[in-house]
């Protein structure tokens, strides 16, 4: 039987894990990150499951604040470049499809990021900034961030939780007007 | 210029936002929820953009603790019956695609819960169930959750985190071994 | 028991029914939906099912031939304006996604095409451009192709045959290299 | 200026070649591909771009004539078992993604199919059965059929209308009624 109080206690418990895995992640990683996806000619966003919902969603949002984001395997995919930025999301680093791509887009010369909990996966060699959001992961790193949730729930809340304090950041940057976003965004829905 | 305090001040204003709008949630209706959710046939989600992208989150989360998840719109989607829910996620509860899509649901039978911020939209006679995140939408309630973030940012957030917080109601209910669920994800990643 | 001339028979059969499809195409109709798709600004797509995954393969290759085309619906998709066209995908011309979308696409100015099979619809009044592949749907018109094949794969073949078909005009009419094409396709695959 | 006729011409010459590449299929190949389909647990299908829509196309067809079907990356993807078929569709065989699931696959023990042009690609040593549709490919192999369509097009309709050929198969092996298909189908769009 669920009671009345189990909803506050778990969302608590979310929320400070998401609180946890913010503030553990590097400030000047951020800022060269930042720095990194507001020079791209255009950024592409690339992973699986839950991971790729958290980085639509992020290219989404930046798309709104004037930045030409890609997401691989979009049905009209450009090409990529090497004044592209490839942003890939991998908890584990070892997933094949992002390693893959990475690899590929590291061969054309595009810069690539990797948002990501372990230090040293496949991707290591191959990433040119590694934004590391430090939580459990099947990595299984000393310093991880422990948490009560489902396989790697806390990664992609935490990556969600990241990109959308970046566009905020993006936002006072630029000195955009968040009312007038709204002219950009999709119209059909 | 990005300075490295800037995205300690965002990431904290951004979990504050989301701190608020989940304690704002109605706790009964939340019990009401999770019954509908574990009792239902077939759990159904439904929406446009990032709100979408955080149910197809929330689905792929509840697939693995063994609720039989249709996001519509899958190219394999079964036929919806008088024995299934229907999560409707929209914030202002007016989106063309979402409302039609409730509509249709509920003339087959279907229960239809509707996740959002506005509490009298085009959702409100169809809905069976309203789960109220109070957060600012373009209907600018009185009593909403003010957000210093773009356009609709917060309610998919909070979005996100409710869902992933009821995950953990379901796992404590059913008494789940969250080591275990690997074993029923997708093992082609 | 499966048997080795089945395939032949089930092959010869869908064939001569796209071959009875595309010829019954209105070829007038053809040169002015033409006309529209290189004139326009950006081609937005939009359909559900198997329909709109034979509009996403259009878009994908009109794409490659240098047309902005826009898959509704997709992460970044970007506002609608006077300037567009959009390609409204629905044999029966009564789904209530595409009639939605159309009636919103009409509204903001876009021009609206129709490619579908029944000449009077909820789209009717709508469309600026009706393209009819006159071939059997659920509105069983008199002057329709029949199909033995089930509910309706032969519209959804012959939409595909159609745009690849446009897509050959376009090559010509540009005096497109087709070796050069790969230069613009996605290249992280 | 488009032409009256150019729309005929262009039709034709697509008709044909795709007549040439499904007559070019071998007819025992396609009697254990069918063996395979109608006996396997579940039938996953994994491709890239317009391949990977015909693939669905394909899925969404074969799940109307009730066998369970899975498009690899559906949010709501269940692990693969040895009981089970993958289809890979690769005209060339080579392609990262593609390569890499059917690998991945084959270790956990499901059925490796393979529907391609390339008879000698990284596929070769991992698939179970090889469906050959000898149509022009970047492999330029000696007895490929010649297409005047950019890039891998041909392959594609091909691809489709195969499977749709299959599907009526299946309808004949099964003695399925097709008016009653629709009962199955998808109701909420």
């Amino acid at each position: 039987m669920f009671q009345v109080n189990d909803f506050e206690n778990a969302a608590d418990s979310v929320l400070e894990e998401c609180r946890l895995a913010l503030s553990a992640i590097d400030k000047k990683t951020v800022v060269e990150y930042m720095n990194a996806i507001v020079l791209a000619d255009k950024v592409f966003f690339a992973g699986v499951g839950r991971t790729m919902l958290s980085l639509e969603a992020i290219a989404k949002r930046y798309a709104h604040l004037g930045i030409h984001c890609v997401v691989v395997g979009q049905i009209t995919e450009p090409a990529i470049t090497d004044k592209d930025v490839i942003i890939i999301g991998s908890g584990s680093g070892g997933t094949l499809f992002p390693v893959g791509i990475a690899r590929k887009a590291k061969s054309i010369g595009a810069k690539v990021i990797h948002i990501g909990s372990n230090p040293n996966s496949s991707l290591t060699e191959i990433e040119d900034l590694f934004v590391r959001i430090p939580v459990e992961s099947r990595a299984k790193m000393p310093d991880e961030i422990h948490s009560g949730q489902p396989m790697t729930s806390l990664f992609e809340q935490s990556l969600l939780l990241f990109g959308d304090a970046t566009a905020m950041m993006i936002i006072k940057e630029k000195n955009l007007d968040i009312e007038k976003l709204w002219e950009y965004h999709a119209n059909l829905e």
